[in-house]
């Protein structure tokens, strides 16, 4: 497919004066649209090394406003990235609404590199790429555009620099270049697989003749002219809209399963534990953890426990019992409230992924990435396609944990309706407890039963074989505690 | 001075189930004051290994509503981490305005035992604690809570407590613990010196007895609930109105300083370049600029360049002919225009350190912390006592910067009023630049005067050898580029 890039087009001076203007001028537009509309682009610049990617870069930078632009370069990952699944370091840097990201490098390089270089299989690196895939829909469907350029040189063009590069260009001569160049072949034949096999309808590929630089940059400035324009007419992406439609269908579906009896009602409420069986099973449960835990801390591993359950269900006490028994430096609680305008301006998920712990550490979210699918679902806060589209988000979310060695642990901690109204009682009237209970509570209540069909859709789409749910019998908090403890010291244990 | 928590005191198990309610119901009450008062509240827990830092820990976490605390701890530094200075790590950390950061370990550990293990020396140590002073002045400046613990324990205590701590506590035994043990006396006289020169009005330490668990915990509630009902009673600490008074007198001997002439009228706006000079020169200079930046690199430095100037003097337009010298990958450039909700409910320094570049590469912040005594000073967006107290949290930053090796090279481009009207019309005029002007860039520009004392009282505090102003003639750009582009080459030049 790169032979289309072997034409050996070019620009004379003189077009490229006229034409610069005129990119200039439609970028700076485009950009100021871009804003208005609150939409994110993200540019990916890849091709072959001496394509002069740095040079495209910089054009980029002063074509654009730079003030709301920002230029990621990834090669070699921190002990920070490292110790956290592979795309947590993309995640960093992905653009606020209503900016821009390019990326110079991207996801698409070490997947590349790997593959020629045989430290992976086929089947490795179409899995990758099908991650990529999901990933950049995950963006496009959150009204991000995503541009991929890829900048080709023939081999004899490539040599050709290489030689004369000192001559020609006294700047950017990108480190990999030598290391790279003499594998022209391999890396040709593997980056034409990925980019045929990424080369979706929602993020298409453009590749772009690099042989003559003034043509390369004036067509790179075009692709992403009318590649903005189409984007910001629709003002979602058209794949996002046949999306949409296709997932209207998923919803009749889900619709049409509605009944009256759910997973919830398969928990044995009554289910309680007397207070001496308590203290001696809880103390017992919180040894065992408090060594699994450190063992974990010490084999690097890491894990994240997710709380989520009925107002009133006992998260909090149940997970201050998780963390009394851990040594404080281990982990770190996180309380999942409304979202803050920096955690706004990105894909929902983004706040949760900047909280994923290093190796040897555990986070605890007191609620979770699954609001999506549970308060924002039933008050409408999130559209239908939205969250219906979320549960597959969700579980590649959540893939990328557990593949990294991510223990995830989810629990659900069911109550009776009876029960809820009797504790909210009792914290209205506890002076301790009166912070626990307002009337967002109350409001909530009485769409119990959306809820209940809201938790058992998520069970249903997102209970899965590597991070499968805990439904916890709640009623009585004594037995809810050891179960909870018992679980997470089951879940370390089963890996240690 | 830890004698006074040698005294035996304790509690009987009534006394503390009398209390405990007591205290917890204050702690309540008291977090809900921080929140309404938008203020932040740090909690330093330190002491000797084996008084139970870790149980306390988790007795806060009991008594306060978790959702608005982090509990942070501090042992190893990741990478990142130690490719910054020293606090960076602190700084991630602080909690945002009416939330509460317990941090369990801290800024003193380090230093402690650096000493008492003699990897410092006596001048290291002090002027450690002498920067831990500013960096907690600058906190309780802008309205932190700092609350600091030393939890104690005798010599004999601590060892009966390592010999029954099986029998004991069967959770919390910090890894440190063996190893420090026997160290007891070397580091009580070094922790002894490190509280007694910390222990300053704005953050006093509070000394806590430990051999008592229950004496321990309701002395430490007692002391979070009087500390706190002070500070959140006057507004603002004491500490911070002294300072403040101190400060009116700092403005008035500045006040009386103002004078027709700046030291902006010392610069020599005629400088220029032919075409033909500059084609040269900026090459050349790219050209080094280039080369340097890699070496930067290669040997693991960073640098941080900061462009303040009129509007219009051509930072923009500067950075880019910087930028365009060095490797994508090398840098990032960073636009500081309005903060984010997370940066405001921090210290103005935070999204500053917050974007210090890592080993081997470089910052340019296109405006700056200098915001804050430019247009906050000028506009009124900062009280005269937080922009004049700036000045000195502004060196200690830069010294933090310059003392972990990171070069400093900050650049005032100055224009003529004339010049100023010039390209603002030019602006208007060109539909490329429509963008660059605005309202805003007028009404600055009444402003004139305002800011030349601004800008001549900002050289004036915060030039220092390490990181001196340069100030720039930039009515001819060229010669303004040319003269950056050199002056950033010599600084990486005469480090490398």
């Amino acid at each position: 497919m790169f032979e289309v890039a072997e034409v050996g087009r070019s620009l004379s001076k003189e077009e490229f004066k006229r034409l610069e203007p005129e990119v200039h001028f439609h970028l700076i537009n485009l950009q100021q649209k871009l804003r208005e509309q609150n939409r994110a682009l993200i540019i990916i610049v890849a091709g072959v090394e001496g394509a002069g990617k740095g040079e495209v870069v910089d054009k980029l930078n002063r074509w654009f406003d730079t003030r709301d632009v920002r230029t990621h370069a990834f090669w070699d990952e921190t002990d920070e990235e490292r110790e956290r699944p592979r795309f947590w370091r993309y995640w960093r840097t992905f653009p606020t609404r209503g900016t821009i990201s390019i990326m110079f490098g991207s996801w698409y390089s070490k997947p590349i590199i790997d593959r020629a270089f045989d430290k992976t299989n086929d089947a490795d690196f179409e899995s990758e790429l099908q991650r990529i895939e999901d990933l950049e829909r995950t963006l496009t469907h959150d009204g991000n555009i995503i541009i991929k350029l890829w900048f080709h040189l023939s081999k004899a063009e490539q040599r050709n620099r290489l030689k004369l590069d000192e001559k020609i260009s006294k700047f950017k001569k990108s480190p990999l270049m030598d290391a790279y160049a003499n594998s022209y072949d391999l890396l040709t034949r593997v980056s034409e697989r990925a980019v045929r096999l990424t080369d979706s309808g929602s993020s298409p590929w453009h590749i772009i003749e690099a042989t003559d630089n003034r043509y390369r940059d004036i067509s790179t400035g075009q692709v992403i002219i009318s590649t903005l324009e189409k984007a910001l007419k629709n003002g979602l992406t058209d794949f996002a809209k046949d999306k949409a439609e296709e997932e209207d269908n998923v919803f009749q579906i889900l619709e049409s399963k509605k009944s009256t009896t759910t997973i919830l009602d398969t928990l044995d409420l009554t289910q309680s534990l007397t207070a001496e069986q308590y203290n001696i099973q809880i103390e017992d449960a919180q040894l065992r953890l408090h060594n699994l835990v450190w063992d974990m801390h010490h084999q690097n591993r890491n894990a994240v426990i997710v709380f989520e359950g009925w107002d009133a269900a006992g998260k909090g006490s149940s997970i201050r019992r998780l963390t009394s028994a851990i040594d404080a430096r281990l982990y770190r609680a996180i309380p999942i409230g409304a979202p803050t305008d920096e955690e706004l301006a990105h894909h929902y998920l983004w706040r949760f992924w900047r909280q994923i712990p290093r190796a040897g550490f555990m986070t605890i979210y007191d609620r979770s990435w699954y609001g999506r699918v549970l308060v924002e679902r039933v008050e409408g806060l999130a559209d239908q396609q939205a969250w219906l589209r979320s549960y597959q988000e969700i579980n590649n979310f959540e893939e990328h944990l557990t593949s990294h060695g991510i223990t995830v642990i989810k629990f659900w901690i069911h109550i009776s309706k009876d029960e809820q109204l009797r504790r909210f009682k009792d914290r209205e009237s506890d002076p301790l407890k009166q912070h626990k209970i307002g009337e967002e509570d109350w409001r909530n209540r009485e769409k119990w039963d959306d809820y209940t069909i809201a938790v058992n859709d998520m069970v249903a789409h997102t209970s899965t074989a590597k991070s499968p749910w805990n439904l916890v019998a709640g009623n009585d908090k004594k037995f809810a505690r050891v179960e909870i403890l018992n679980t997470v010291c089951e879940n370390l244990n089963s890996l240690g």
